[in-house]
């Protein structure tokens, strides 16, 4: 199994939060990285296991992450825990619809699963603070600076936190 | 289909949560309410409809809702939507590990789901404050009684809310 | 001490929140109920007790509510906690920058200390889920289109518990 | 002014918070680091700057953080922001009641704050997930030992983000 630096897994609904993933993983190679792309129905453990961050897109579902990225949790990544992702780094990134349609929300409970995993995980003071947010009427191009910005973000933390890649 | 005040969903995962069903239901048949008691795979969307209220019981998972629980409102809820559960009373309770495990989070991503539905959701300022949570070495009558609490407590909110009935 | 129906209670850092007081206000008024406006500085205890529902407008600060806000609950709120804001109507509404920069996050927090008091609050499936959100290049229209449809929610809400209102 | 590995900032209400302080910085020396502890009211912008990282005690207060705490992040740590604390370790305890009295809320608003800062926060699959938690009726030998867990779990994370340390 070829190791790699981030595995993004993710689910679309309407297309908003699969926009994402392009833009996330230019800036994950953009600082020198290497990642894995996998939805949510074709993600396997052995590549959870074999990333060192894992990455995930979900859609804002009722304010809250899809149930088929929970049942991933739920099920899959609940093979052996508590232990083999703690330490990897962790992150996540939503499409969603207006302002106050939950995104914000759907991303932290994201973000709680991943802590729950022991996963490092870090904010971003200089844009969206959480996790790139792709919202309806928002411009693409900033969504998509945002997106790229982060990557790069998620790769240098992979890197602060494995010296030796 | 007749007509309940108030619907229990919920789903266990080792015994918790489920344990707590009977005496919630106690206090809300206490306070002269009627319930219909339904598990997760059971229930079904006249079910929902049909009540007054809608209380979702969950066991912890990862700090956030069971995936079963989610597919419900991801699917099955969201027939219709937005519409056909507004304005009526929603609530949560929760069974959980240790404190620190994740069971106000599941609590509140649990309520954050409802309020995306327009439901009406209160707190207890006396009690377990955005509803009753099972913790495994927390004395089971002090749980009971602050099922039994709740149960009465969203009883009366239903009343508030209907005041013919 | 005149009953009010609604108290609003706020707080601006560059005026966000305080321009969504006026199309909050108007819609309370629409719907025919009363509406008391205090900023956090001259707000007394007396006001909070003496309406039937409080919504508090907080800017956002670092995804959470403001310090002074934080206060007015820690400290005055807290005379002769648990009982005296009970069964109110309680609501909340936030001015932030962009999206993901903590909006929904703030709402929230203000949302649980809320809770925390025993108060009835509601989510709207229409229009921002959780209460009115103002972000910096969002339409100012479509903002205060959904400060007035909140505005009249919180009135009906106020209804619903006061029947004889 | 001598650069600290990490800095306790806390606030404490019936002592319960503060007596985890002593805990924790246990666990940090153990790991062989170096800690630095201060109250809301005697910490300066400085002790924040030059730490590696910045673990804060909050009690509970109304399921969110201390007034205090908040104004110290709203005004003192508001300085150039955003920068300084970017990149630097986060974390957070705190002291509470019962399961249900909204420990986890004010743990998880005082993460969210650290990461608005772009700071590196991780979870525990092991312990309390988010940071140690001490309720009341819990026993104090075991919130002990989760305290010295995270204080030695968070120094380890000061030295995988610093390796020449």
């Amino acid at each position: 199994m070829p190791e790699n630096d981030l595995l993004i897994v993710y689910t679309s609904k309407n297309g908003r939060t699969g926009a994402m993933v392009d833009p996330i993983s230019h800036g994950i190679k953009a600082a020198g990285a290497s990642v894995l792309i996998r939805t949510v129905e074709e993600v396997d453990w052995e590549d959870m296991l074999s990333a060192k961050g894992v990455i995930v897109g979900t859609p804002v579902r009722f304010g809250d992450v899809d149930w088929q990225v929970k049942r991933l949790f739920d099920i899959t990544a609940f093979q052996d825990y508590p232990g083999p992702l703690s330490g990897k780094v962790g992150g996540a990134f939503t499409g969603g619809g207006l302002p106050g349609s939950g995104a914000e929300l759907a991303l932290l409970s994201m973000l709680h699963i991943l802590l729950n995993h022991g996963m490092v995980i870090q904010g971003n003071a200089h844009t969206s603070h959480y996790g790139p947010i792709g919202l309806r009427d928002f411009p693409e191009s900033q969504v998509n600076s945002i997106c790229e910005a982060w990557g790069r973000h998620w790769a240098e933390l992979v890197y602060r936190l494995n010296p030796s890649v």
